[in-house]
């Protein structure tokens, strides 16, 4: 497979490792650091295109495993690429589903050739390896893809993680042949991320790293992070795989985090970012703001009549309605308040992301980010 | 209680009872004849401000007995009334609650001084009397209020329609008499609609309105519609209503319905209308179009991956969406489909509305609505 690299390095802090960067796809530039708003079933829940466009959302990530099932990859590669069939002209990736067939405990089997699974859909069976998951990726059609890899439980011994860690460098090594002999479907090239594993054992989140290293795929993911361990724990395997990693690709922390574990690694020199967090919390009336964590179904708020959830806040949430209507919608489970609290929470993901790139750009990133940690933590009133 | 009209008679078609109007209103003005969105709790069901802008919305319903339940109505008052509490600077109307609360059913005691009730929310018990009930109207502070009716179920007896009837003419007076005595709170005036109740029986329905119109309310309902008559006496009950009603005033059939029903009765001399089935049926993958009844989640339309719901619509969803997507999202079950779908339904009846007003200015709606009505009701392809 050719060497190539989708990711440009603008800037570095000289004061932490963190970076500014641009990731160069054919449906558009990302600028890094980045979060990546999480669209599953090719659908950011409840929000249209032009919100995702407002909130200035950059690229959007979907899942094999779950397009696999619904409605079929097939159908995808059908509509010209997961891009035309959600109507997102702009650059997206994907997920391997990985982490979703190894969720499945009790309903899959692991071989070193790949995973059985059964369907939580309709019980039919089904198998992925990672050509197999190649393929699937391939027909989707998003700009980045992941490899499959074998996700390492949390607590693993060294003897667990690295018997885990081995199939997962096997099985990238396999998808990488595959993908050599496979071009793209959809006429733009597909990047691939090699993914970082090794649970806490730093030794072999090296291993994984140099052994990535020689395969070099365009992009490095850490995998089987923030999977239970205690956050520190989190932000030094990060810091560590940083050291390790090349300066020059693009690295990105899966599944990771709340707006402060953010700041935290990018501060450790990683680039990207998806957690299905925001989105979660808007649902369960959480909202992150410049004040702080606020759960506005408290009863108190039920006469802020004239504040929105984040006064500091210009998306069209809480440019055009208050905190005491939004309570009122979340009591009612009127669906509007799940939307318009997924559009403030990933509007506040992607303006902090945006606040962090001008300051590693201006140079004060490092001041910027120890005080913004303890506001972002506290809850807000 | 001062004698006041915000209905204004533009046109009358010289070939049936259709009418073009206009309501003014504090918030501004209604083009007649006009389909109402349902927003219940305050909210249209997953639709931004925005959304109903787009639409051409121009007047939002909401519904007196489930805001009273939640969030309370003394809240909307404080909020400034439901048009600053929902963020939608247009007219409102709200619905009594009367139907509502009839059809609790085993959980609700009716006497001549108004209706005993318990919540299904929480159990605990209410009663709403007609002077309660325009208490509530006011603190809400819609631009058309409606009165506080006894319903009148299908089929019943000259007896039992009349006893009802009775009822609902007594709380009339009592509604009027307690606004004659309790000014609007919020700054602007409210205008109060009888409702004409009578059942399926002529002469309750004749005398009715003589009552109603000696009480002189600011604009009529016909309510009791829609109940499980065929459609044919619906319409015939709703044409022997306009004979009577005074051609002055704005005319408004209660809950209804189809597309065709709406054009069969704006031939019949009625100028408004709500309903839930466009955002109901929405939600169960049914859409209104110009082709007729589309079911979009037949498995043929999975691969409709360059055709939108209508081919020949403008509304946000059918210019960015495929026929495809929108299957697949149903089917997954994700919240945008919902919503895109429920944004096509609602254009959908404010375009037919918008083009029934531009046909009798033409003084073609007859020939128009002929041609329209079996279009309506064939299956979409």
């Amino acid at each position: 497979m050719e060497n190539r690299n989708p990711f440009e390095l603008l800037a570095k802090s000289s004061r932490s490792k963190a970076r500014r960067g641009r990731i160069h796809t054919a449906h558009g530039d990302i600028e890094t650091p980045i979060f990546m708003p999480v669209g599953t079933l090719a659908s950011v829940k409840g929000l249209s295109v032009r919100d995702l466009r407002e909130i200035e959302a950059q690229i959007i990530l979907a899942n094999t495993y779950h397009l696999y099932l619904r409605p079929g990859t097939p159908l995808i590669a059908e509509a010209g690429g997961v891009q035309k069939f959600m109507g997102w002209n702009g650059p997206m990736l994907t997920d391997s589903g990985g982490f979703q067939v190894w969720s499945l405990k009790d309903f899959r089997h692991i071989t070193e050739d790949g995973v059985e699974f059964k369907s939580l859909l309709d019980g039919s069976r089904h198998k992925f390896t990672p050509e197999s998951v190649m393929k699937a990726q391939r027909e989707i059609g998003a700009d980045i893809i992941m490899a499959f890899d074998e996700c390492t439980p949390y607590p693993s011994t060294v003897e667990e993680a690295s018997h885990s860690l081995d199939f997962t460098l096997k099985w990238t090594r396999r998808a990488m042949d595959w993908l050599a002999e496979n071009p793209p479907l959809h006429g733009y090239p597909q990047y691939f991320f090699g993914i970082v594993q090794g649970g806490m054992h730093k030794e072999l989140r090296k291993k994984s790293i140099e052994a990535l290293k020689e395969l070099a795929p365009d992009g490095y993911a850490m995998g089987g992070l923030s999977v239970g361990e205690p956050v520190e724990i989190m932000y030094e395997i990060a810091d560590f795989c940083t050291n390790y990693l090349p300066e020059d690709r693009a690295r990105y922390v899966m599944g990771v985090g709340t707006p402060w574990n953010l700041l935290e690694l990018i501060q450790r020199g990683v680039d990207m970012f998806d957690c299905i967090l925001p989105a979660k919390n808007a649902q369960d009336g959480l909202v992150y703001t410049c004040r702080g964590v606020l759960r506005y179904k408290g009863a108190k708020f039920a006469h802020s009549h004239d504040i929105p959830l984040d006064p500091e806040c210009d998306c069209y949430c809480c440019r055009n309605y208050s905190r005491g209507y939004m309570r009122h919608l979340f009591k009612a489970k009127e669906p509007l308040g799940w939307t318009l609290s997924t559009i403030h929470n990933l509007h506040f993901y992607l303006k902090l992301m945006k606040n962090a790139r001008a300051h590693i750009e201006a140079g004060d990133y490092e001041d910027w980010a120890a005080e913004m940690i303890p506001q972002l933590q506290r809850n807000a009133e």
